[in-house]
């Protein structure tokens, strides 16, 4: 029975079912975590293959380099070739970096601070500087943002993509705008991916400000969870060159989530014009990036389609746990009708709408039960939910069984902050 | 026979006689690089255990760290306490980063600029912004204060570091000057080291900017070319505490020239006061360096004694090639009383000062006989030496036999350079 056609007494009665069977999980004094989009141990194992990788190796690239010395700042020839099929994009538009895309990302926006995009004003000597962020979405992205003072704007996130009605409008009228944080497909945490149209109209904005840039973090481009349920995604590179707008976009993308994180390769994959910039700065920053690590990744996996051969793996090793937390959340939850959901075909999130002023009662309870979620609000900028109903789940770093046992604190507690709001304000 | 006490005839006999083996050595088609810094195949052989040597590890760091995954911001223990005895500091007062220490000392520079020193106001926000570079000194150090437009003042570096009155002087008086590049020991390109004196007298500067520091590049730490003849440096963090300056001082390593150069772990050490401002952007900038990196060190070296073991074997094969180049000077040269040399013991260089006004010329006449030098000029901020005098020669890329040549082009083009200087001038 839903809960909204449930009478007053109805509602108590339940309260106290559901708050007997969460003191009860309480008292198993469980300690699991559903809070970072971290792999498991199964999915790290299947990257071991790279200890040996290398092994025998003289790590003498295949246009001679010898990848343990000095130089080659922008990553040798067979790495470009891996990622720049990953990311989709000509060999020559993309740069490889260390062991980290948000450290890229990182350094793009402080470049912008200090010595603007392409030779625009450096941001730190205007007034204001604001950037678009679809909601919800990742929270590390904002963190940069709020580090250097950049304004942030919420922007409603679709099933189809960001409110591009509202982007449209924004950027065309603020010149102070300079940036919208994107993660395309597979978003995270929702998990949707942006539709054809909206790949398009972002090629086609007309930003007042001409260092507008779109921040596409393609973190999760071949993360797919099934093999015949795959999302598509336009590329954007390409469609602001047709477009007319070649400069428009930075790609971001590594292989944390491919092979090892912490221990990947990122890069960025942009116009020309916006890497003959972003080389000025590097060549300052760094001699050159890790080439052993990048000889590494090309000798484990041959060529890309080994890359989407392991992803194959990963998504085995990750699919069961994606329906475990489906599954308890359709058993769960759908009959009350007290929550929403996404079912995402890739990805490393589900998204779950509680309640309007439900979401940081259910984190908190949770907690109190031993079980760590993504604290709520996280998924917005400045911590701050209007709604305080979006909870990122992330069911890939537990185990199976541990992921069963969350989801039943999990549902417990949306069920028993439901239950209080609507007793509080009946 | 001194060019001092030739006359006008002999110069003109001695020019001829030089430029006909000049132009010799030019027909030769030469190719040889004594540019830069960059260890050599040999060296980079002492390393190749590097490839194998995690090979059946499980990757768990002894505090139970999986390296594989995401997390551990400042690196793990491991790798701490193999660093910090490199860097002489304690475990607690060090960051592990990735694998450029030149990238830690811009990422340094580039915090500063945005959000000042441990509470300062940003340097983008002041009018003006100055270092002291004591020079000759390390041009990539030049770089990075250049691109973010900062004031550098040429500060004489003498046989036992830079001039210390002048240093004291201007940090007192001047609130602007916000740091100084030092590379303490086995200096780049002088390779002098500073004596105690000269370390206690940073340790006690009283710099009328209270976001001043002292930016203690230590890139040659334990880069002895000599058993018996080693320099030894006071530990600057100690002084500086001792004297009551806690935080006055950003200590910088790496192993780019103990393993291998790109593949290597940097380090900073400071005062725990620095370390927690900087975690506060690294928090944001990244996830976590690369920790599988951090381990094979560990695994490769043991400890830092089989650190140690292994620069033994660097020395070895680079002695020779800097015996090579200080014998060529001594023979040609030193007869000659026309330029002035450091005989390191230890580091990657030998500086050379001509006589006034050559540098630049001997730079190109080398080049035209296809023997590449570090330009001349690169010594000093804005690549201007005022005395157009000092080149940095790096004997350890080329082999011993290349060496030899390259040095027969370069004493040939500083006699050549010098006599028609003096020719001139007559």
């Amino acid at each position: 029975m839903k809960y909204s056609e449930m009478t007053h007494e109805q509602l108590k009665a339940e309260r106290k079912a559901v708050n007997a069977q969460y003191q009860e999980l309480k008292s198993l004094g469980l300690k699991l975590d559903m809070s970072r989009g971290k792999p498991n141990k199964d999915q790290l194992d299947l990257s071991m293959g790279m200890v040996d990788a290398l092994q025998g190796s003289d790590l003498v690239g295949e246009e001679g380099v010898d990848c343990r010395n000095y130089g080659v700042l922008d990553g040798i020839i067979e790495a470009k070739r891996l990622l720049s099929a990953m990311i989709e994009c000509p060999v020559d538009q993309i740069i490889i970096y260390g062991n980290s895309s948000l450290n890229v990302m990182y350094d793009t926006v402080a470049r912008s601070m200090t010595h603007g995009v392409m030779g625009s004003t450096p941001w730190a000597k205007l007034d204001k500087v604001k950037f678009l962020c679809p909601v919800p979405g990742y929270d590390r992205h904002f963190a940069i943002t709020e580090f250097f003072g950049i304004e942030m704007i919420n922007i409603p996130l679709n099933a189809d993509g960001p409110d591009m009605d509202m982007v449209e409008d924004l950027v065309s009228k603020d010149d102070s705008i300079k940036g919208i944080w994107c993660v395309p497909k597979y978003s995270n945490p929702s998990g949707i991916t942006y539709s054809d149209e909206t790949v398009r109209r972002f090629a086609h904005l007309k930003p007042a400000a001409k260092d507008f840039r779109i921040y596409w973090d393609n973190a999760y481009c071949i993360h797919h969870l099934y093999e015949d349920k795959q999302d598509h995604i336009l590329e954007i590179l390409h469609e602001c060159e047709k477009a007319g707008n070649p400069d428009l976009v930075f790609k971001f993308c590594s292989t944390s989530k491919v092979t090892f994180p912490g221990s990947g390769i990122a890069a960025i994959a942009a116009s020309k014009a916006n890497l003959d910039f972003i080389k000025k700065q590097m060549t300052i920053q760094t001699i050159g990036h890790d080439k052993i690590n990048q000889l590494r990744h090309v000798k484990f996996f041959g060529d890309f389609n080994g890359m989407l051969e392991h992803m194959k793996k990963h998504a085995e090793v990750i699919r069961p746990k994606f329906e475990a937390v489906l599954n308890a959340l359709d058993t769960e939850l759908a009959p009350l009708d007290i929550a929403k959901w996404t079912k995402p075909n890739g990805g490393y999130f589900i998204a779950l709408d509680t309640m309007d002023g439900c979401a940081k009662r259910v984190v908190a309870l949770c907690r109190e039960a031993g079980v760590v979620m993504t604290g709520a609000g996280a998924t917005y900028p400045y911590g701050k939910d209007p709604h305080d109903s979006n909870i990122r789940i992330a069911p890939t770093y537990p185990t199976t069984e541990e992921l069963v046992k969350a989801c039943e604190v999990f549902t417990t507690c949306v069920k028993l902050a439901t239950l209080d709001k609507l007793l509080e304000t009946a």
